[in-house]
């Protein structure tokens, strides 16, 4: 992708764009290293700040800081927007979009004020946490997990339906059980809500059933959902076991006769059309 | 099945009966999603009516939407009778009987009254959950996940048989130790119940244990139920996995030739030597 | 291990052991049934004992019942010794010991009282629950699931101790955090136990951090706990997709040459020696 | 490792370093089982010390046998030290440290007193629970689960890393959504460890929303908990299953006569043809 993006450029911003959007280079690993411990120190200042007895405290010493990350994510964001050949790749990906989002809240909580608005201001900044994602080029592993959890999408959203389906009928039985008797299961949907809490294992104790038959229910529920866990756990095992064993199953050996591409790996022969697969040149 | 009961139909019949049976025209995937949208509509409603605040100020407009679905379920369930040929395999089949329980509830309110039964009636207008489940067809994911489950079923049960001898006997034990100590643990149910919250991992804390006797039994049936959880989920695991391999295995065909007895289902030639494995009776 | 006990019965003490100790007959079948629905009920009726509302009202019934159970199991014990070929394998079998304990308590029920002693000899009823694992043989599965615990026991040990080592590191830690700030962790077997019910996922919320330092030690630990959780499950589940992939990688086909006894499925000669494994009879 | 330790070592140092560092002579097993009994023993007793009524009780015995334990310890320390060939190599290394650390804090406890200080000084005893540890080269099991753990490291981390991203970013959501409302999300950090508690599903119940917007974000992020737990317990398990299946791979070694490639390892002749697979050259 970044080839791409580099044609036409020369000169300073052709080497701003190999530390900025490069990893292969020292200067590269060095911005990268130095803009994660940044995210990571202005994400933990936007959480002190929201500590009330903290930001009594240090407030104005967390106010200097928080501009002062601002300022330097603002020219990082125009730097980037600079030595890219085409500006607007960068500014409408995901990545560009989280990066204005993480500048923006500081400029706006200059004109909006009351209490609620700027809790909401300061936290829109940690969406700067998204940012850190971006250092899963580091590692191909990210994909390995991405693919596996890909390929077992359907599975997963059909278990998530089954899921949810059982969750609203054990809330329902609970809340006709437990109705009158007890005080926290005062509607369907927090009986839902309860029912969500206790199958996931969870089990804040928020809400507990009081009348012997509700407990007798929340056990069957219980047991069912640890046998319930099994399924996507066993979903993504079978995945990734799957991903493991088809990279010594078949392997790609084309035959140029019949054009079958995926052999065993102790194949001779095509198994299609017995023209053999080792010595191509001969045949063809 | 659907082919069977559209024998015999000519006209609109025919038509309806491809709108509302099947999902492969457009008209037929149009209606499958106003349907989809009415019943989680309805369900929704049915949640929100059971919340007091919102009863109370919108009970009417819940009241005219009831009857509006209530209304449109009745239609469709007699229009599903009118168009299949034979009208007792669909008002006898469980989706015939979910569909019935659906819109009856509505017509039974208007002669029973009092608090309780107005729940219990309210209530199971939400077995409607159930019609979700008719999508199951869209995907056949589903049918992967059943499999799944139906194979190690047994393995399920003898496990569950297993969990419910080791709830009982720690209950009884927790029982002995903590009675007289403790307000939760009164009797034997209640402490059974306390060993299934906890080794299911839930742990509401609504019973816990006090002594110090008891803690120390608890400690052990937390970490046993943090190893127990490993059998189900292996149970499914592995019966998944076996699901995977079973694709690539190989059938016995022996070529004649070089004498390799295990080939792959599609196979024609032997991957070996190259020897048609089909044409036996030729070359031999 | 039955056809050993049934040598030298004869008459009626063979038809009793068929019935008693076997399970293939119609009568055997009834029996083992019989058994399991009064050894359900007789355990029912002990939790129920415990509850002390039912035990207010119903106790003379109980009473009652108890003792019937108590005669029924009586006569089954001396019937099962009388029609067994060798009694003193019977009597200090495993079973032979729970069927002895589960009368018992109804005897020495008559001489001892006081109110906790009762409580614990009523208790010990409940071992009759162990009579249903007889119901194992029903199912060779059972067999299957602990094979795979018994193949991952020394890891599952391993496991186990590195968990208990974790444990008291983190209980110790969080004592020293927490002792002084909070009412829960007042000594170090306390911090122990709840670093268990916090590592298992239980979570009951009797003992919660309260200090900031305590309450991010404790997010480190779930989030470790969650981690550590994929352990075990991991170990069952490849020991168990091991059990069913060693069906068909080798194969128990005896070289008569050289004797190495496991093959691959398609090997038509001993890969050791180099014999023909199938026409044993002609090079023989 | 040991060998190259005893070199040069003669008479009792010799025969001490046998006794000390290994473990396959009986003298060696011996005293490795009294040690371990006697690390169990001092583990045992820190721990009743913390607890105040045993400590006020029997505070002069523990006293006692601290002091014991202790001279015990700092003897096989030094006598650690001088039966082997190069001292450093033991201080310096993990279990020296831990061996040196366990011993110190008594003696440290005599000059330091106060409250906490004295908490502190007690509970550094308890690393001795390491030395435990030890006791792993009794079984190549640990060495099993520490490769599969290694072995998904990196996937670990990623996992990991993307749990802290989302749980900073529904911390940040619930705190936005409950704040006013609730007494227990009073800054992002309190958030965040409700979080986990709740992703994790340990669900202590300290803090639980209380809006209805809230208690269904917090049903979502039950849900996802839920699905997320199975990305680990995939990944150990298709870890291990891969660790399991490679011992049974085959070797390139290829028949000149009937042309099969792949083989056991032990492989001796073609296991098709039967043809030597190792004197190629006298045949070929």
């Amino acid at each position: 992708m970044s080839s791409i993006h580099k044609q036409g450029l020369t000169g300073w911003r052709k080497k701003l764009y190999i530390i900025i959007y490069e990893a292969d280079t020292p200067g590269g690993k060095l911005f990268d290293v130095l803009l994660l411990v940044a995210i990571l120190l202005s994400i933990l200042m936007v959480m002190l700040e929201s500590v009330e007895s903290i930001n009594a405290k240090y407030g104005d010493l967390l106010y200097l800081a928080e501009w002062t990350f601002t300022v330097f994510f603002t020219l990082e964001y125009f730097v980037r927007i600079v030595c890219i050949s085409k500006p607007t790749h960068y500014i409408f990906s995901f990545y560009g979009i989280i990066d204005l989002l993480s500048i923006l809240p500081s400029y706006l909580g200059l004109f909006f004020t009351g209490y609620h608005s700027l809790i909401v201001i300061r936290s829109i900044r940690l969406l700067r946490v998204f940012r850190i994602l971006k250092l899963a080029r580091f590692t191909s592993e990210a994909g390995t997990l991405m693919t596996a959890l890909k390929a077992s999408r359907i599975k997963i959203t059909v278990f998530l339906g089954a899921v949810t389906t059982l969750v609203i009928i054990i809330g329902t039985i609970m809340y006709i059980v437990e109705a009158g008797h007890n005080t926290g299961f005062t509607s369907i949907p927090r009986s839902i809500y309860w029912a969500i809490v206790t199958l996931t294992t969870v089990g804040y104790g928020d809400i507990s059933p009081e009348t012997t038959v509700g407990q007798f229910l929340a056990s069957v529920v219980m047991i069912l959902g640890y046998a319930i866990i099994a399924v996507p756990t066993g979903l993504v095992s079978a995945e990734m076991v799957k991903g493991i064993n088809t990279n010594h199953e078949k392997v790609e050996k084309k035959c140029h006769n019949c054009g079958l591409k995926w052999h065993d790996n102790d194949a001779s022969y095509c198994k299609n059309c017995g023209t053999s697969l080792e010595k191509e040149h001969e045949t063809s």
